[in-house]
């Protein structure tokens, strides 16, 4: 069994994406029409195709990250515009309850108290099932205004998250400052971002059952582990195992094989869930391997010092521990 | 012959501080007064003592990088202070002239066109002797409101530099966003923002001859150096080491053996620079090693796949190639 933590609708068909100039041009975007056939062929081609070939079994499933898009317009259009997307991946998971597991997008929006996600995020996991959220660091898109997520600033959100035992994986939108690339800058820092201030903060005293994904194998963080090691032990802070690795955890997008064998080699293999962001940010083929640079499934197996029981940690033990609603729906 | 391209004043003596104190409060600051031996003291029980406990020989030497502090008042304050702190630094080589060789600090202001930088550059370089600079991508201290360093904004500074024959350390100051720790996040994040701005940009075939040491180990970019090919060559651009592999170079900053065996893995050996950082942002004993963090030729020494000519590169030919003042001085 190999299930991959992190997947997008980057293919959704056209008329979302309609909808949302609609939506954001100030028009009444009026009510969003995809057939299921439509919903279909854009997975077919695309993401279920892809884990047949590279032999994954299931895709935790969410909106287009770059898409998300919260410093478009206000809290309301950021609601409106989850719920479609959030709707979206629900069908997606019902056409192929086998093949994906649903994530939610939150209506953050800069400068709101993150507590008015609070009842679409009941909605998608009490209504629809989801097991995940997507959290972004960073609303503004790139200017980053929000007070780190140490901050009591977000508590309200993270009880929630709590109360119904989902975690959220630390991922960002599209950047809007000239200064970050979307996906080659603005993920990669917000992922080092994230684990920084986590560091920092009592977050993990005062919510010992939150859990966070860090997402494109944590950003800078298992390159430099030695250099966050001594920065916390600098700061009189205990071992990073103690301080927070009961509660993040990150995946493995990294595509190529020097990174992958870095961080299993440095991060505890309990804190490592399998993915690769299909369809995601790289698209090509690497003309170093001959094969796509996103197929991470290859670069774990070829890790041949890899313990039998932490491969299957990686590619399936550790995300139903992580999300327990995951789990007990698999075993329903 | 081992040569550190990355070490910054960070121990210098109060009197230089409190000088700094008086400038920000608006008060005269009147001259800066330190006698040599206090110069001498705080360089003998700090960077001379671990030169020669690590056995290294030469330290690249610039001013407390967090402390260039941009953002504080405006640029004729930024360049009286860049010029004490550049000062300070041609005594230490002054004094010091086997053990210690100059880079300085730019009066960089957020908004200000870089070509006000040009004057105190051409004043270290031409009447001190200063071999190299810090160039700091943003300026506002963590809000990231220059353009991107491949902006035609920065071409008059980069024009000197080539002229000059003096490459730059792309090095941010200290973060005033809350949610960038300052050596745990802004400095890996810039790193990372600035490799992927040089990806995105035309500026190395405007500038065959400019030269940017990305310190830190390159930020996040060898741990995810299959994620940058792929993007470049999602882009049409020509594979990195075509577009900029003859331009910009890497640091060993990397604080624990893992991340150094990945870096040299990933990055040609022709584009590494042995640094340390000493004394810099993490300043404890690994546990696990029973050594310093931040002693890095442990971990260039313990490759020992790494080979002879390669090393020697690493230690001490790429920086006499890369920064031809230097060489120059050397041969002299």
């Amino acid at each position: 069994m190999i299930i991959d933590c992190h997947g997008h609708y980057t293919t959704a068909p056209a008329p979302l994406w309609e909808w949302r100039k609609r939506q954001v041009a100030g028009q009444d975007p009026g009510p969003l029409r995809i057939p299921d056939d439509e919903i279909r062929e854009t997975l077919e081609k695309a993401q279920l195709r892809i884990q047949r070939e590279r032999g994954t079994d299931l895709t935790f499933f969410s909106p287009r990250a770059g898409s998300m898009e919260h410093h478009v317009g206000d809290a309301r259009m950021s609601e409106s515009w989850s719920r479609q997307c959030n709707d979206l991946i629900y069908r997606v998971c019902s056409l192929y309850p086998s093949n994906f597991v649903p994530v939610c997008q939150l209506p953050q929006s800069p400068g709101v108290p993150p507590e008015n996600c609070i009842p679409e995020l009941e909605r998608c996991v009490r209504e629809l099932g989801f097991v995940g959220c997507n959290l972004n660091p960073d609303p503004s898109g790139g200017w980053w205004k929000s007070p780190p997520l140490g901050d009591r600033f977000w508590y309200p959100l993270y009880e929630k998250l709590v109360e119904l035992e989902v975690p959220a994986m630390v991922h960002v939108s599209s950047s809007c400052n000239p200064a970050f690339h979307f996906t080659g800058a603005h993920y990669i820092n917000a992922d080092t971002t994230a684990f920084m201030q986590f560091i920092t903060s009592d977050l993990f005293k005062d919510f010992p059952a939150l859990k966070f994904v860090i997402p494109h194998g944590g950003g800078a963080v298992p390159y430099h582990w030695g250099r966050y090691r001594g920065l916390a032990q600098d700061m009189g802070k205990p071992p990073l195992k103690e301080l927070l690795l009961q509660n993040v955890f990150f995946d493995t997008c990294v595509y190529h094989l020097p990174g992958i064998e870095l961080l299993l080699k440095v991060i505890p293999a309990d804190n490592i869930l399998f993915a690769s962001e299909i369809v995601g940010a790289v698209r090509g083929v690497d003309p170093e391997t001959g094969q796509y640079y996103d197929d991470t499934r290859r670069y774990v197996d070829a890790v041949k010092w890899l313990a039998a029981a932490d491969r299957e940690k990686i590619f399936a033990g550790n995300v139903s521990r992580v999300y327990p609603r995951f789990n007990r729906r698999r075993n329903a």
